[in-house]
This record gives structure tokens, C-alpha cells and sequence, in this order.
């Protein structure tokens, strides 16, 4: 895919790769609607396969490409959610997933990636090693690479779940994503602006990796410099395929720190039960601290994924 | 209600209590089905409100009362989810809760009975000062006693679970409960054996609390002596409304050990990211360590509650 994803791409995305992946349900709670004066939805992709929304753009490049582009495998360098995703998705096409990943990768991930099959390969980690090593793997294998979001397959596959929202839950005002690369942001904000054009777009990040907020505002894309946060799923900057996607169809970019996302995250285990990790929260922690407005309106949040390592929570 | 209720109450109970309380949603996990080898469903009680099963026979006891009759409030000893659902359904009503509590009850409890506008009376943690504190209450304000478990107002109420179970999920082999008084065990009972003969129930019970375990084989009602599980819903005994019908309508009490009740729960929370006390995993934990025959079968499990302290989890 050469060109920025329409909604037939992501409509298309969605045909292909609802055979491996859950509908995942969309909650509400009342105490957090109270707290938020608004009517709040969470799409729970806590509970997608592979426990992360990141699956539905593996899959949907996986199973994009054709039986001889897929013979060598396929290959990415991640420490986080799209690993266990790309390997799950390799799996299912019966080929082989190589995984660049640094060797502090928490043993969490690797286990995950492990448990479909996913070959890792280890090294430093920096961007620069990273890349190195990714590069060295598929000149010997000739893996097909798959980003972990500058990608428009990724990007299709991402606005799958917005698709869904849309469909179940009627007169939306706002979505609300998490931003780190960039493909969930850009995903929803295709498949929003397409279905439903009143309906605005709000990426919330970090303070502590603002990239996307400052490219936003200056209108060019600037990278993260040393990100710090426990939102480990957002610590990456935006892409050159993502990057013009969020500024031509989001309405906006905030940040929230480090103590706002913990106790949106504490809320959304204590209050709705529901294990997600720290990337999660931050939409929410977003709307509880008055960063978005949202009273009186009908907002929606991704709950990302539910990766978490419940041996080490941030609040113990 | 005098009786032994039957599937005419149980369905009067849902009927009354439907605009008050969820209608909690059946999860699966192709990971433990696998570790099972069979299929198994989860009623996400930890989804319900006030986080517990225990709200359905609270709120079809108050319901039940006239105008009346819950005039002068109702009042109840507990240190766990009944008390904070007794308190919900009778904010419900506009009328008071209280609530005898031993003076070393967690906060999170204390937390969410006064949430809910209960009035909570501290006593010593025995039960003889439990009950001479709440028959106190009782006399001084006419409130009306809505026991834990013994009472068949609750029993119907607890059993309106299994009734959206049944209506839910077609072809149940068996449904597994966890067992501490008997009031979710005994109304589970009831609504499976009137919808469903063939289907078995369960009650699974920790080792370390095993007075059903013990009174069903004996055939007599005994108690428990000095429990300690960290399944802190299941310390009770069974009741002499409870024990009968278990006694006539169980098949099986099995008994599982600390570690398998801990282990259980860490998958569920690990696999299926959902947010669940300890007591909800005993059932899980009976199948995964052979305590009861489910290879290829569909086993209905169901998770009573989610109500657990997230700063002091049993695996940190």
C-alpha cells in the first residue's frame, strides 16, 4: 500500500483480519462518567488478542502480502506490543517472525513473543544498534520488514478499531487515543474523519516524550529527545507516514505527566476492574485533569492494551 | 420468602432487580481452554456493580420489602461485599444501611460502604461481638436484618447469575462456583437444576475453609474452625438455608490448596486482564489441578468478584 489508506483500505482491513482477532467490547462506569461530567466509552483493547490494539495492523499487513512475499518471513525491531503481534501474526500464515529487541527488553515481552514462535534476536539498546542488527537479519533472510507503525498497512489495520466504535456506539463527539508512533493515532483519525466528520480527534501523550504535541504545533515533525515514562508503549516519536496524517485530521495534541497517568490507571483497575497498562490511562488522565473538554459530551477512549507486568505495578 | 425459592422466584428476582445491576458479559480464553482441554466460560461478576455477585440477592432482599417495612432502614454484619451491596441498594431506596464491621476490616471496604452512604459500626472481630453489636442496631432503630447468605431472598437473588448463564451459553456440561457461605453456591443450584438438569454444579472451597466440603460429606452442617485462605469472601460457614439445598442439588465439593488459588488468579489477571479477588479464582484453580473432570467438556465458571486491594497483591 503506496498511498495514505482510505476508508475502503480500512474497511478492507477489517474484512481481512476479523477471522484472528476479537470484537472487543466497549465499556462505560458511571463513577468515572460522574467524575468526568461526560458520557464516557472505553474500547477495550485490553482485551484483544495478543492483549493489545497493535495486532490488528500485524495482521493486516501479514496478510497483505501474498504467498511468496511472505516465504522468508517477516521481521521488526520492537520491544513492545507490535513484537508479540508481529510473531502471532507470522504464526497464523505459518512463516517465521524475527524480532530485534535490546537486550533489557523486560523478560515479560520476550515470553510473549516466545509463546507464538517469534525468533529474537538481541542487541544494545540504541536506535542505531537496532537498525543494525534488523538490517543484517533480513540481508540474510530476506524477511520482509514490518514496522511497528510508519507503515500504511499498520496505519489501516490501527483504524479497524475505530471502525468498530463508530458502528456501536452512536453520536460520538470526541475519540481520544494514546499517541507514541503514531499508528493508532493516524489509523482512528482516517477512519473518524471518513464515517464521521463531526467527530474530533484528540491525541493525548506524555509529557516526558512530547514529540508528537511539539511536531503538531510547529507543523514539523520533531523527534522525542530522551523520553522518560512509565507509558512505555509511547515512548517512540511519530513516523513520516504518520506524522502528516495526525496534522492534516486531528483536532488537537495534549500532554499529561507521569502522576496524571498513574492515578487514571489506578482508576481504571480500582473502579472498572479492568488490567490495562500505563499507555491506557493516558486518554483518560487526559479528561480527568481538564486537559480536553469534554462536559456534557460523549467521548470516547482506546484503552490501548493491558501488557502490564502485574509483579511490578507503579504504584507499589 | 419462606421457602425454598424455586425457578418462579429466581426469575421474579431478575425481573426486580434488572434496572439496578449489569448484565455481566461471558469471557473466554483460548489460552486456558488449552491448559484445560476444555471449553471453559466466565461470568465477569467482577464486572457487576458494587464489583461483586453479591448485589443481585441485596438488591432482591430490599426489593422485596414494602415501603413499610424498609422504612427504618436495613442492617447487616460484614466485612466484605455484601456490605458494600447492602449499602448500594439501599441508597437505591432512599433508606439507611448498617453495617457491623470488625474494627480491622480493610479501608478499601470501609471505603465502599460509605460511598454508597452506609453507616458503618465498628466491633471486635468475633463473631459473638458481631452479632451482639448488630441485634443492639436492631433493637435501637428497627432495621431491618438482611443476612449475608441465609436468607432466601439472597439465594434467589444469587442465583439470577446462573440464569443469564444459561440463557447465554447453550450446552453447559458443568458450572463451578466458588463456596464460602453457600448463598452464590446454593441459588446457582437452583437455577441450574430447574433449566437444566444435566448440567452438574460444583462448589470448589479452599482447603484451608473447607467447612462445606466437610459438611457435604458428612451430611450434616459443620463449621468452619479457624480459616485462614486468602480467599477472604470464603472464611463463612454454610447456613441451615444454604446447606440443605447444596446438599440436595451440588454434585461435588472439591477443595484447592494457597498456592493453586494464587497461581489461578495470575492467570486470569496475566492472560484474561481482568481484575479479580481471590476468590473468584478457586473454581479455576479446582480445574487446572485435576480436582475436577472438565477435558472436552464446557465448564461455566463464575468469577464472583473483583474487589481486591491493587497496593497488596498476593504474588508481590
Amino acid at each position: 500500500m503506496d498511498n495514505v489508506p482510505g476508508l475502503a483500505e480500512i474497511r478492507a482491513a477489517a474484512q481481512r483480519i476479523k477471522p484472528y482477532m476479537h470484537r472487543t467490547p466497549v465499556f462505560t462506569s458511571l463513577t468515572l462518567n460522574e467524575m468526568a461530567k461526560a458520557e464516557l466509552f472505553f474500547k477495550c483493547e485490553n482485551f484483544q488478542k495478543t492483549g493489545a490494539f497493535k495486532v490488528r495492523g500485524a495482521l493486516n499487513a501479514v496478510f497483505s502480502l501474498s504467498e511468496e512475499e511472505i516465504g522468508s518471513g517477516v521481521a521488526t525491531h520492537s520491544s513492545g506490543n507490535h513484537a508479540a503481534a508481529l510473531a502471532y501474526a507470522a504464526k497464523l500464515r505459518a512463516t517465521q517472525a524475527r524480532i530485534v529487541m535490546p537486550k533489557n527488553a523486560p523478560s515479560i515481552k520476550q515470553k510473549a513473543v516466545r509463546s507464538y514462535g517469534g525468533i529474537i534476536t538481541f542487541c544494545e539498546p540504541t536506535l542505531s544498534a537496532r537498525e543494525k542488527t534488523l538490517e543484517k537479519i533480513i540481508t540474510e533472510t530476506n524477511a520482509r520488514f514490518i514496522h511497528p507503525y510508519n507503515d500504511y498497512r499498520i496505519i489501516a489495520g490501527q483504524g479497524t478499531a475505530a471502525l468498530e466504535l463508530l458502528e456501536e456506539i452512536s453520536d460520538i463527539d470526541l475519540v481520544l487515543t494514546p499517541v507514541g508512533g503514531g499508528g493508532l493515532t493516524s489509523g482512528t483519525a482516517l477512519a473518524v474523519n471518513a464515517c464521521s466528520a463531526r467527530t474530533k480527534v484528540i491525541a493525548v501523550e506524555p509529557q516526558n516524550a512530547d514529540d508528537a504535541c511539539r511536531s503538531f504545533k510547529e507543523g514539523r515533525l520533531l523527534p522525542s529527545v530522551n523520553p522518560q515514562t512509565i507509558a512505555d508503549g509511547l515512548l517512540t516519536s511519530l513516523g513520516n507516514k504518520t506524522f502528516p496524517i495526525i496534522k492534516d485530521l486531528c483536532d488537537e495534541i495534549v500532554t499529561v505527566n507521569e502522576t496524571e497517568i498513574k492515578e487514571a490507571m489506578y482508576l481504571i483497575w480500582e473502579r472498572m476492574k479492568l488490567l490495562v497498562e500505563p499507555s491506557s490511562a493516558v486518554p483518560l488522565a487526559a479528561v480527568l485533569n481538564g486537559k480536553v473538554t469534554v462536559k456534557g459530551r460523549r467521548a470516547a477512549i482506546i484503552l490501548s492494551g493491558g501488557n502490564v507486568d502485574i509483579n511490578n505495578l507503579p504504584w507499589n
